[in-house]
């Protein structure tokens, strides 16, 4: 399947590494190809520029996000949550519209400092704001509740017996999404929370996620649903 | 021990009738006691009155939020969150003062419908605001993340494989809550997520709380924090 990521960050080499693998055509989305190339210093963070990581996944492309965005037949948005509207507009409404958005984005605000707040929230999320931005692209909030490892091979930890959510306005969209999420990756507990107003709940449970990730001094952890 | 607990809703029947169970002396607090006395509709959510609650759980006293907090050499802090900050100055300072204060309070906002935003969330918490107003008091966040009945009897779902969380400035109220915890309510996970700051992420966990109440059709569910 042809599947576009955007973001060259670690969830991106994630997503996109992992598809690669399952033998998708997969294409990976900047805002400046040129630069993307250029840099090869490791994150902060720890993971590889994405210039160094590509020798490794040398199946998986890099494009623009426009180029990125019209390769995909689905499109995962895997961009700097305060940064996902102005990226998907370089994406392109008509290279978006009627396409599945898996959208893995968080709006956190790393500018009063760690642990950050959200540049949205209470009353209002990114994942609305991206449905409203792109009103006939079908948003799917997913997988923004974990580290970019566990997102796509959740067995890391607990044998995979944790539980992930999605949320969006289109039914067949999320069903096709969770169907993804079991297939590829190996979701096992998936919670549909219901339509892209409970984006509001995946995004703000960031502030316990990052203070547990703190306490437990790892991010390898999720949140199992026992009912 | 003597026990206060501030407010007479579910939470407040849920904690002080299990203490009671537990042969400990509990005092219920609320704003005006004749008026608490003289209802006897149940709530709209389905527990009873306390007046109706109160005849078959003698031993719990009612009193103002004055008579309990002076009462109590711990307090627990279940009222209403929007109502919190107000009930503990009616409380008093002076007769909170060097105790434990467990809140249990989210700071709900049910003006704009169901489900509720919160009053004060990101930037700053309920808890924090409580700390503030009362510095010499030792704030515990803890048990606001489960439904009531959960909150005093985990195993009521999963055998109590779940997790709890609690958060404040002073270590030693820490350890005697989590201690409390174990022992009087079976919790057996409790997780330490730091000072009182962490409590924007235990009640900005409330939204994805509720909206998997929705979309789970119960309260009846906690996390497991699985790593």
């Amino acid at each position: 399947m042809k599947i576009g990521v955007l973001g060259t960050s670690m969830v991106g080499q994630a997503i996109s590494g992992k598809l690669a693998e399952l033998g998708h055509d997969v294409m990976v989305g900047t805002r400046d190809v040129e630069k993307t190339q250029a840099n090869t210093a490791p994150h902060p963070y720890g993971f590889p520029a994405f210039s160094v990581w590509q020798k490794e996944h040398t199946s998986v492309k890099l494009g623009t996000f426009a180029d990125t965005a019209k390769h995909g037949e689905v499109v995962f948005n895997a961009t700097n949550g305060t940064g996902s509207l102005e990226a998907l507009k370089l994406a392109g409404e008509s290279n978006l519209n009627v396409k599945v958005l898996v959208d893995i984005a968080n709006p956190l605000d790393f500018s009063q400092g760690n642990p950050p707040s959200l540049s949205v929230s209470n009353t209002d999320s990114l994942g609305e704001q991206i449905q409203r931005a792109f009103p006939n692209v079908k948003v799917v909030k997913a997988l923004n509740t974990v580290t970019a490892f566990l997102m796509v091979n959740p067995g890391l930890v607990g044998n995979g017996d944790h539980t992930i959510f999605v949320c969006g306005n289109d039914a067949a969209a999320k069903a096709q999404v969770t169907e993804w999420l079991k297939g590829w990756f190996g979701w096992k507990d998936v919670i549909d929370l219901g339509d892209i107003t409970n984006a509001r709940g995946t995004e703000m449970y960031l502030p316990i996620w990052l203070r547990m990730w703190g306490a437990l001094g790892t991010g390898m952890f999720n949140v199992k649903v026992v009912r």
